[in-house]
């Protein structure tokens, strides 16, 4: 019989506890071996009903236990790079919660400490290459057989967002993963961003413009637009229009059951990020224990980390100016040759 | 150039005055001349702002007037009978509000009086069948694209009845339309009435037994099913799904602007009968008027009027007896030969 | 009786044609009397079968002829401004096609002229005013109920050109819609358009560059952006989804029988704008002939139609630029005080 | 660490299969032990890429093995009671795909010797339970917020049917899931089935008279109807209306990406009941290794295969006779107190 993963989830917040349950209840081939969170009591209580598994208030004490062979990085942003470089000096598989890293200068460090061990060990959390909706659109891009793809019109929309939550992370926190997801469906970089900022609602926190319209443009010319908008109060909902020479197609619709009561037709709109794309973060998960358990990654590399890093920076600039402000990239090495595609 | 159509509207009810108002304002090539009604009262104020309009307590005064060459009874059903037969005898150009007559008996003594005169001169009001979605299905089943049509399954619900909506009502009323639109859709007789009565509704009035389930078969075997539900509070919803031997068809969905707020997805229920076919009813008096203008009817026929008729008492009997009952008719006259098509 | 509208229709092309038989079959309270075009033997076709109808070649002629009292323009729009004026001179109410004139120095001599007259005469064809849709929409812009409107994002989509479409007419013949629309719904003027050219389709002729992505503020800061793309293979489509502080609204949705066949659910595209906006352009001239019978207008002012040249102008010259270019507009004549509202 | 279970399943054919792969990919706390077929060789091809699971022609044989503690069982449905009564005597936890066994006579005897064990050991395969459209349908049944609810219109359609579908099997192998979801949603057994058969599809192989219309009523008098066509051709499509005092649900509509092209809009139809359902097998295999390590059921029970059981029974004798036939059950044992809701 084949070894389960043995995972360290380090990380015990929103993200981590539940990336915990999943791994504990619903993926194959992987346990929950220990926890990590600088707080050690949250740690403590994330694995209090799951047996065999460890807490820790730091990776290192979780390495030493003998007992991880795997690590899924669950902590801020901010923590990353140094949890990379750990992990990936112990040449563990390692999951990494998007960003990467929060800028494209560290994310390059990663990146280059990575193809030094010569071969990809780092698979980034853009889980939305496993929702069902934006598979089924790179397909049809691929194929061809709706001629080239044109356009894309992205929306973006949270009911409200946490304390905390900036200006700019309507950029790094959220845009990123249009970022990712138009490199996914495009098999290109992208090449220039640019922020409209216009009427602003009355429901957002003070320091936010909200909503804005982003402006992309990839390598071959694809034109693609956002509207991120974070406090718009009626519910979630990721979606995208995506224009080809021969046919429109959207993804991201409305679901569930189909309601008629006083007066009104329709359904419940999703509440929030988990209800949409769950099953994308079941797949992300177990995809990637397949495939560690095979010795490589199955996703998102650091390559794709790094690159939405810079389009971030590009964003925050962009938002600030108003102009069109290129994103430049160094040269790719050939660890990724094969990326996002 | 041509003489408009002087059209003496009978009923200045709910439904004479919805006529009154399109004649009026939106059909071409023809005007209201006189309105009549019992209540002189309520037709003077019909006619208030219409120039050239007269009002009348009787019919026979509105068409001594001599103003008169064409009439629209829209009166309650049992006065029908009496007001097409002096109709006819004028040989003027009718449009009856359906029912053509509350029962087969008087229907059929229509029918003959029309045959009498040697052409058609009764447009009877099924509207359905100048509805986009009933035209566009009834095309389907005649192309033959789909293979055979195998089932039709009805929904008719209203979210509350007016006064003095009887139990028999839901049947001679409501289903009524139905059995027009199978027979518009098949071309085909109805041969049978079944009605189901299972769990009601707390909502209905004294003496409604709401909903009820109604099955019907054509000559050719077409099974057909409504559920007819007069109190079903949410709003207003008459669709059909179709199922032929090569695909499914759905007609009378929901539309309208497309809303998400406050979790909800959707848009608003059709209130009522008026805002779902108020285009079906322009049609219906576009189609009759320009073909009065000509000398022919322009929609279903005096024999359609009798052969629902005919089902309304079967239905009637079904939904007492709880048995399936057979529909009998008499032989077609020649002059309809090519109806329902 | 009041006396019918007595219309002389100007250009017997595809839009006047169509108008002729909207005059002759479904609009109450107006008659085609004649039918100018310079090819007079495609007059006398258009007036064939309408009795009362003369054909002539001059627009003089048919006002000497003493049997027309309205005028409906439907030339290319280049012949509008001589046409309006001569009509002017004669206070005759006047429905043209959009544009009122090719550009903003020509549209601003027509609003002059009207002024002049003391009353407005001129409705210009901007249909979509009448479209269900879009007058849902609006009534949800001032009702306030979702809280102010923040963006739009519009799709035109045709499925080809007819020859000689230019470049520039994607703004001028296309654009040109949703700048009246978007000032519609916003009650706002424009004051700024720009353009992004990217990848385009293959299947446009030489000269087009297609689609466009053309972004628009409004005075209040209202972010709007159009996908104008007019050789879009798969049908006609024109869509609007409005970001709102508290809800999200998409109008312009597909509609039709829902028909379920071979592994594919959906229905069939509209095939083009007489199809999509047909009831629209009833509503349009139903609205314009009863209030010329009033001695007003029913629809968009001179004034509409002079903004929104000067926003084509502008368009134009960003297409060309790439930069945003400003929309200046002279003062508003106290004459149309209360329009776009 | 818990033990996983280790499970033997019977039968290696297309469900087999099936569920083989299920448990060994993505179901957390289940390994395949044992695969058993009288087919040998197909057993041996189940497990060669399974680590640690064995082959066996016999159930007793992998039971001897010592390394099961848990079964599946996806034979035909003719070879359920054996393995059932088998599994019982070793008091292992039993997953037995539908139907129980064929006939209710057979299903009551499974029933009893479960009860003589003293406690439920017998989960039944109906997925629709852990389907998200049902459970949300269920639930808003259960809530009482739309009221009571009154009336089920259900469609069950297939393309098309293997070789050796009969006639009777649209009841015992198509219809029995709605049976059983008749009686999860409204928490009420059926008390009568009647079948009408009108006009056939010439796309069914001989013997089978397809479609068929199946009337249901359940114990408050909830009337519910099924349209099952399972050569419809057009693909695959499970899907409930239900009508409510206050409202109307409709589950099971179509999805995945809106595509429109070549003058058609819509998406691809559901091809078979893998894709509609896999989910639905996903989380009720899931269901059913975490109450079992809990020594548990955690899904339909044995009561519930024997309840449809004799609905099935009830089916195909209407379906003979055209009539409506009573369905009656045994007493309901203590032990499933609290099953189907």
């Amino acid at each position: 019989m084949t070894e389960n993963l043995r995972v360290a989830v380090i990380g015990a917040g929103r993200m981590g506890a539940d990336h915990i349950q999943r791994l504990h209840t619903r993926i194959h081939g992987a346990d929950v071996a220990a926890v990590v969170d600088i707080d050690l009591d949250r740690a403590k209580a994330a694995v209090a009903h799951i047996s065999g598994a460890q807490a820790f208030a730091t990776a290192t004490e979780a390495y030493e236990s003998g007992d991880v062979n795997a690590v899924l990085i669950a902590t801020p942003g901010f923590l990353h790079e140094q949890a990379l470089l750990a992990a990936l000096k112990l040449d563990l598989p390692i999951l990494c919660e998007k960003p990467l890293t929060p800028d494209a200068a560290s994310a390059w460090k990663v990146v280059e400490a990575e193809v030094a061990t010569g071969r990809k060990r780092i698979q980034v959390g853009f889980m939305r290459r496993f929702d069902d909706g934006y598979r089924q659109l790179g397909r049809l891009v691929r194929s061809g057989e709706l001629g080239d793809l044109l356009m894309l019109h992205c929306r973006h929309r949270n009911p409200d967002t946490p304390a905390g939550f900036t200006n700019e992370m309507l950029i790094t926190d959220s845009v990123v993963h249009e970022f990712d997801a138009i490199r996914y469906l495009t098999s290109e970089e992208i090449t220039s961003v640019q922020v409209r900022l216009g009427k602003a609602t009355s429901k957002a926190p003070n320091g936010q413009h909200d909503p804005q319209h982003v402006l992309i443009e990839t390598s071959s010319g694809v034109l693609a637009d956002v509207e991120i908008f974070v406090n718009a109060q009626f519910g979630y909902q990721v979606a995208t229009e995506a224009a080809f020479e021969d046919g429109i197609v959207d993804i991201g619709g409305d679901g569930g059951p189909y309601v008629r009561r006083a007066g009104r037709w329709g359904g419940e709109v999703t509440p929030g990020f988990e209800e949409r794309f769950g099953a994308a973060y079941d797949a992300e998960i177990q995809s990637w224990v397949d495939a560690a358990l095979r010795g490589e990654i199955g996703g998102p590399s650091a390559w794709d980390g790094y690159a939405t890093a810079a389009c971030c920076e590009a964003g925050v600039e962009a938002q600030k100016s108003g102009d069109k402000v290129a994103v430049v990239l160094n040269e790719k090495p050939a660890l990724y040759g094969g990326d996002s595609q």
